[in-house]
């Protein structure tokens, strides 16, 4: 996904913090013909980051930087910022921390009025299950969402640099200002991730017989509760007052369930009001869920789905998508099922309505097993 | 899935309800030679049934059932049992509705004590997102829990004949009693699809910029949201007390979220009890996460992740699968991941830790671009 024209990133670059997104970001510029000029209070983050080829670290001799990107732990990227805009008087500077309304305060507070407007953050919204420079990739950001957070009192060649950087390394820039992003976040990754906990706590004291009837919905539900505790906590504190907002709506949302639950329970299913309440939560649900932008950011698109078993063998599956791409057929998105016992899975291919007749006769007639829905 | 040996089940089975589960189960029964009996309260239901092959409508001179399969609305589904016991005294009944307490209460009160033992109720955990006997399909139950609900009254030859049908229908038999079941779907099924609900139903006023940050954490925790409003209130209502019980505790939980989340937005990040509460939900839902049975209901397994960029061409998954089939490696698990505006997707290919680092370069041996998790 990187460039592969001449970048729009004119260096020298220097990268304050070579841990994962740093050194990330230092390899894929210096791929690019960049100058990278490291920095890391740690010696021998500094030195793995130079050895994987992710630029030089910075010398009493190095020139002055045109842009600093500030990937340090997000609770001192403020004051970083600050002592980089002093630094370096004529630069650009970014950070990339997962919060930004907080830093863009501390900026406003701790750097002179006519200094601010070179500092623009940013957020890449890249995985990051595992840590450090030896987990680094020029590839981390390749098609993931890359957020500018720009400010009426940004420059817009500040906006501009910091954009550049980003398509240069292969994101999508998303321009949102310092407090919109951190809105967006909270509803579209922080209450979904919380959500998830709450789920999966419930689990810890279920029978395992309860267990074993687990299917796909609970598992897609809870899969982003394995996450890091330490890191989203951080996170979470960081974005505190949009989170707590948005929980509070959810919380409402729960008492009305609870209150249609309880009337079923003391008067009967068809209680006054009982159904009514649940039904207008799900309802709102689904319009909710049709909202997220379907495949390449376009208007949400339903897909059919054709449902084909899978014997648990190596090469099954392959075969399954070799004969799809045979039938001349394209896998719009796809889910594998495994219940608990079974010695195979249900492959959910979701085609275009139009192809699932076709598909669905075609691996019949290969022999494929294909089920209801 | 459907056994290849003589079937458990000797008929002849009658089918009383012509809809989706009773019409599959009638086609599968049928297909492995077993005599079935349909019935239904439309005409048209029971015409189309036995168009399809299902078996053949109940007349005056049918011999008499071994086994009555109850598939009716849940919400009739109790009397119509006690009037099958009444009418068939020497069947074996079941039904297939997904709460069974309550019908097992409405049995008990409404068969005579000596009648009571012939029923055992049933729950096939099989996907219904379309309805009628013309979607029913003879192996919508293939490798899906089927809870069998027995009880101390239940004669265990009722109970075995049930468990043989399920079997024969491919199915994986869970035996359980009637509260049993109602209180393990509440927490593996009923809770994560009100869960999904209420994190969907915050996007309904969100902004478009915010959707266009949507990952596949978002996607994953509110897939199930979109399910129908009117089938999941009638389930919900017929299990409001266990469900009610578990979004209790949810809501105990949320509260301490909350509270959390206020400590720092008033004190900031490092507010005393901010972390901690927000960690303690956090690592809860890591360990119950954890619990949710792996692939083949074995314990859970811990996979290596390889992701792919994979272009948005026809083909282009399947020659992935092809390849990695081709590498020797079993990919036990995936999903797709988009990104909005991205014209490729990443392929999460989950492969057990050893077969990693080889998958890795022989991927990218073959060109293909292995991205860091």
């Amino acid at each position: 996904m990187t460039s592969q024209a001449a970048p729009l990133t004119t260096g020298p670059v220097k990268v304050v913090g070579t841990g994962l997104l740093g050194t990330s970001i230092a390899l894929g510029l210096s791929g690019l013909g960049v100058r990278v000029l490291l920095s890391d209070t740690s010696p021998s983050a500094l030195a793995l980051a130079r050895d994987m080829g992710a630029g030089e670290p910075v010398a009493a001799d190095s020139p002055e930087p045109a842009l600093v990107v500030v990937a340090t732990p997000p609770d001192i990227a403020g004051p970083v910022v600050v002592e980089e805009l002093d630094r370096h008087p004529g630069a650009v500077v970014t950070d990339v921390a997962s919060v930004k309304a907080v830093i863009a305060a501390e900026v406003a507070e701790g750097a002179e009025a006519a200094q601010r407007g070179r500092y623009v953050g940013s957020h890449p919204m890249a995985g990051r299950e595992r840590s450090g420079p030896a987990a680094a990739d020029a590839d981390l950001f390749a098609g993931r969402p890359w957020v500018i957070a720009t400010r009426d009192d940004a420059d817009p060649a500040a906006t501009a640099a910091v954009r550049g950087m980003a398509l240069d390394l292969g994101a999508l820039p998303v321009v949102l200002e310092p407090q919109e992003h951190d809105d967006a976040v909270a509803v579209v990754s922080h209450v979904p991730q919380l959500a998830a906990s709450l789920v999966a706590s419930r689990l810890v004291d279920a029978p395992e017989a309860a267990l074993s009837l687990a299917g796909q919905g609970l598992r897609d539900v809870t899969r982003i509760a394995a996450s890091d505790a330490r890191l989203w906590s951080a996170i979470l504190v960081g974005n505190a007052a949009p989170v707590a907002a948005e929980l509070r709506e959810l919380r409402a949302d729960l008492d009305v369930l609870i209150d249609g639950l309880d009337r079923a329970a003391a008067q009967g299913p068809l209680a006054p009001g009982a159904v009514g309440a649940l039904s207008q939560v799900i309802i709102t649900g689904n319009t909710g869920v049709g909202r997220i932008p379907g495949k390449h950011g376009g208007a949400p698109r339903r897909y059919a789905t054709v449902q084909v078993l899978v014997p648990d063998q190596p090469g099954e599956l392959g075969r399954l998508f070799g004969e799809v791409g045979e039938l001349g057929v394209n896998i719009e998105d796809l889910l594998i099922e495994h219940s608990a016992g079974a010695k195979a899975g249900i492959a959910h291919l979701q085609v275009v309505p139009a192809a699932a007749a076709a598909l669905e006769e075609g691996l019949t007639n290969r022999g494929w097993r294909v089920v209801a829905e």
